[in-house]
Order: structure tokens, then sequence, then C-alpha cells
């Protein structure tokens, strides 16, 4: 994590797989984008980085496309190349769902960036991002509801429950900030990234399921593999979020400590009874100090996290997520070959560089 | 339209099927709700009116019902009492549409008063809010995918092409209140209002056709009957939001005037080229003063657009749309009787009194 660029072993395959998802999803998601009436268009080709906001045309950055890539790999998986082949508009509807949820979080959080470029609602205004979340919610939704597949009415009705977990995560998530640094368990954070992160993710995994015909027991522990890897994600993301190179993570540097954020590494070290934990929690009940020092101060922050234990935590944790994430996985694709596509995946986004 | 408390000849017929509706949809309703996790439930229980504000139960005004009265009366005149029983389920969805699009609208337009309570972005913030509305749009679509009747997905395919639509609406709206008084035209108020209010009430009697086993022409006929109705409906509303009872809107007298809303009749009159429209843009182009003489600046506003024929304009386009609803329903029900039901709910809406 401290500077390496190079990834692990098995990093080339996954990027060649997200570059396949990029290849056969984008079409999709780009007609179902470019259906929507004038002005929800607008936003929306916008916010996957294919106009800017003047509406001209731009090179698109519609981000890593993990999620549809799951769909893809667990279908192809349990399926076979068919029924990768026929699972692409599932992986189009949870890629919207994902920018739905994002359209709503940076208006809910004030978040000015993303991506590397001015949010939605920066450029548009709260109203316009509200309604273009809710519209690519829809869309989404319309996709599985259009789609002949045997399976598209269980995987809109496992889409529609993960939505709803979704905004529960989304919920404890904005409830736990508001709370004094102390008030919070690290279940709770953890509870919170799994509803928040892991639960879309297992969602991606079990819908390739579905699509391959895979039985209720095989499309739940896709759905386990999935949380595991998501929360190893979201720890490895909180761990970049604080150590990481703003260059690469297109965040200010330290921009989640500045903002108080209770990150599962802050959590750990807060409540971690390590010596360095009670001036972490002074430093964090006081607003991050917006005129002067400010380089220092956020570098002492990280220090006391560190010290604290909060980042070696949440690397071991992390380990021990995607631990799991392989046994649930293995339970339904017991053949190291077939899994290996999604395998790959969960390795590449819990082990990208800082 | 003058005081009158008693309804049109049908207007009992009306009112039985939507406490009919009522006793049949809500329990769906209610138990949707229900499942929600804790926090997206209570504040769903709160805007259903099932809870107050500190969790205690609460008698319940969930509204009128008309839309979920519209699915299960078109079922029931294309396909009978079978077809009726069969559509709750999309009932209770359509009544999750429209009142996710209740608690954004509230969050977007800041008002303050829904249903003679306080709004809930008030009482559990704007980032609650949010959530609640975007888990009961999944929550509408969850009821729909795990409907096995086999309309379910063309029912889905059409409430998430509605929901689209509605989106567009309350853009167009937000983006028209935004402009000068005299740069809007009536064209663009009837196409706001067609997309904000009638696509939903022709989406519920369409959706109440497919349930029927009806063919697309009828389904179609259906929708535009609803659509129709519909912007009838919303022009009486926007007359009951000037000319109206405050007792029974709901809503501070004159409200709509005093925000300066650009509804049906006020454009009707600032368009009409009528001698007092210059005076009425004028009074219009100024903020409504919030200190002394309140109620006679509303009185005047509310004189000047009668004298430019606002008002009379809207009852007649009201009037108009009806006979265009009604032929639309002809068109897939020629039996008066079997159309019954329909035409009830809709004089009822559009008669109703101030």
């Amino acid at each position: 994590m401290t500077g390496s660029t190079a990834g692990p072993p098995d990093g080339q395959e996954a990027a060649a797989q997200l570059e396949r998802t990029r290849a056969l999803v984008d079409p999709e998601l780009r007609a179902a984008v470019e259906s929507l009436p004038a002005s929800m268009r607008r936003i929306g080709l916008y916010h996957f980085g294919w106009q800017h906001a003047d509406g001209t045309p731009a090179a698109g950055n519609a981000g890593k496309a993990i999620r549809p890539a799951l769909v893809l790999a667990a279908a192809a998986a349990l399926g076979g190349p068919a029924a990768r082949a026929a699972a692409v508009r599932a992986a189009a509807a949870v890629e919207l769902v994902h920018n739905f949820t994002l359209l709503h979080d940076d208006v809910m959080d004030r978040d000015t960036t993303r991506r590397h470029r001015p949010t939605a609602w920066t450029v548009f205004g709260d109203t316009d991002a509200i309604l273009a979340g809710d519209a690519l919610q829809a869309l989404a939704l319309r996709l599985l509801a259009e789609d002949p597949h045997p399976a598209s009415a269980r995987a809109a009705a496992r889409l529609t429950t993960c939505v709803i977990e979704l905004c529960e995560g989304q919920h404890a998530d904005s409830e736990l900030e508001q709370r004094a640094p102390d008030a919070v368990t690290l279940d709770e954070v953890l509870a919170m990234a799994e509803a928040k992160t892991g639960a879309l993710l297992g969602c991606a995994c079990a819908l390739g399921a579905l699509y391959a015909g895979a039985d209720e027991a095989d499309v739940a522990a896709l759905d386990g593999f999935g949380r595991q890897a998501g929360l190893a994600f979201q720890l490895i993301d909180d761990v970049i979020g604080i150590w990481g190179d703003p260059r690469r993570t297109g965040k200010p540097v330290g921009a989640d400590l500045a903002a108080r954020k209770k990150s599962l590494p802050v959590v750990a070290a807060l409540t971690s009874g390590a010596p360095g934990a009670a001036d972490l929690a002074e430093m964090y009940a006081r607003p991050y100090p917006r005129e002067g020092g400010e380089d220092g101060e956020i570098a002492r922050t990280a220090l006391a996290v560190e010290r604290a234990g909060g980042r070696d935590w949440a690397q071991a944790e992390a380990a021990d997520r995607m631990a799991r994430a392989v046994q649930e996985l293995t339970r339904a694709i017991p053949d190291p070959e077939a899994a290996g596509g999604l395998l790959a995946l969960a390795e590449f986004v819990t082990r990208r560089s800082s």
C-alpha cells in the first residue's frame, strides 16, 4: 500500500476483465441514459463523464465498473459465456443503481468532487441531482422489467431489496457522523459499511448467479462472497482515504480526516483502548482548523490513527473479510479455474495500490 | 365550486369506491412499509400518517387513494371482480410511487405542510426524507417484481417509465418557477402538469387495464383517460389553491399566490392579453410582501387573476379535458355501465367543492 504501482500477479487479469466489462456494458448503459428525456439525460451524461457541464462531448470516465464486472464474472463462473452475454442488461442495471446512490449521496454529504470532476449537484443544483438519481433508479428497474430473461423478475426483487438496504446504510452513515467520536462502536460502523457497500457488491454477484440459473444456495453464497469482498474493499478504501495519494484517489489529501469522518480505521483507533486513542478522540471532537498549519494537522491526525492501531486493524480485517469471501465462493464454485475471474476481481479491488 | 359542500350526483359512489380502495389497499401498503428496516420504516409510517413523529400510533391520513382507486376501477371495468382483486398489489405500488414523489417534492419545494401535518423533511431532515423516498420507489417496484401475475413485468416497465416522466415534470416545474412571470407560456405549464400529474393517473389506469389482460390499444386508451382526467384534476386543484377554503385544502390561504407559483390559472391570466394581465405580471415580479396588509395583497392578486380570465379559463379547460378523458374511455369501454366506476372517480376529483 505504500507507493507501489505494480498490481498483484492477477492484477492484469482483473484489469482486462474491467476493460471487457466496459466494452460490453457501456453501450447498454449509455443507450439507457440517452433514452431519458432532455433534462434528466443531460445530468446523466454529465455524471457518467460522457458530457461536459455545457453539454459538449467528453472522453468518459464512468468509474471502474467493478459492480457490472462482478455480475458478468458470476454469470460466467456459474453458467459460461452464454450466461455472461445474457447478463449484460442486469450488469447495466446494477451500475445504474450504484450511480443513482452516488448522485444522492453527494447531495446529502455535500461532496463537491467525484471522479476528479465537480459533482452533479454543484453543477445542476440539488433538485436536478435528486431527480436525476430518482430517474436512474427507475431506469435500472426498467431495464430488468423489459428483460425477457427468466431470472429478470427475481433479479429485480433482489435489486430493490438491495436499494432499501443501501438507503438504510446511508442513513446509518449520516446518523453516525452526527454522534460524538466516542459514541460510535466498531460493530456499528461495520454494519453500516456492509449495508452501504457490501450489499450492492453482494447483489451484483447474486444477480450474475441468478442469470446463470443457479439455485438459491449458490445465489446466497455468491451474495456472501460479494458482501465480504465489499467490506474488504471499503476497509482498503478507507485506508487509502487517509494514507493514499490524492492524485490517485481524486480527493484532496486527508479529506476524510479533515471532515472528521468516522471511517473504519478511525473508529478502530478510537475504540482500541490504545494510549493514543484519547488524544485522537480529543482531536476529532474539535472541528478541523480551516486556517494555518493544515497539512501538519492532517499528518498528526493520521499518525494518531496509525499509532492507535487503526491502520493495522483495517489491513488485517480486510484480509480476514477476503478469507471469508473466498470461503463463500468455494461453497458455490469449488473449481478454482471457474472461480478465477471473481477471485481476480476481489483481489484487485482489495489490493489496489494507494 | 363556490362554497357548496354537496358533491355531484355520483359523488357518493366515488366516495364509496375510495373507501373500498383504502380497505383493500391499505393492508398491502402498510405491510410493505412495515417491511422496511427501522429508520426508513419510521419515516414511512410518519409520512403515511400511521405514526406521530415520536413513533406513537396515529389514526392514519394517507390521502384520498385516488390513484389506487383508478387502478382497481380500471381492472374491474375491463376484467371484472377477479381482475380487481388481482390488481391490489399494483394499486399499492402506484400509491408508493406517488408518495415517494411527495417526499422528494416537499424537500425540493421546501413545502412544510402536507395533509395538515409537518412534512417529513421538517421532522427528520433532508437526508432521511430523500432516503425514505428512494426506499419507497424501490418498495413499489419490489411489490411488482414479487407479483406472480403475468402482467407484472409490463406493469413495472410502465411504472418506471412513468417515474422518469414524473422526474421530468418536477424538473420543469422547478425550472419554470425560476423564470420571470412573462417568460412562461401556457403550453409549457400544461406540458409540465401533464408530466407531473397526468402521467401517474394515466399509468394507474393503464396498470389496471394490464392486470385485466387488456390489449395494447385499450391500455393506451386507459392511459389517455387518466392523463386527461389528471390534467382536469390539476386545473381544479390550482383553482382551489387560489380560491379554495384553507380548512379543506390543508394549506395556508393564498399560499400558491404568496409563493408566486406559476399555476395554470395564473399563467392563463398572465398570457391572456387582458387589460389586467400587465398589472398581475408586475405584482408577480415582486416578491410577496411578508409584513403588513398580507390578506389584502392576496385578495388583490386573486382578483387580478380572476379579472384577467384565469379562473374561467381553468374551469373551461378542466371541462374540456374531462370531455377528452371520456372520449378516450369510451374507445376502450363503450358500455357506460362498465365505465361507470372510472367516470365516477374522474368526476369526483374534478368536481370536488372548494
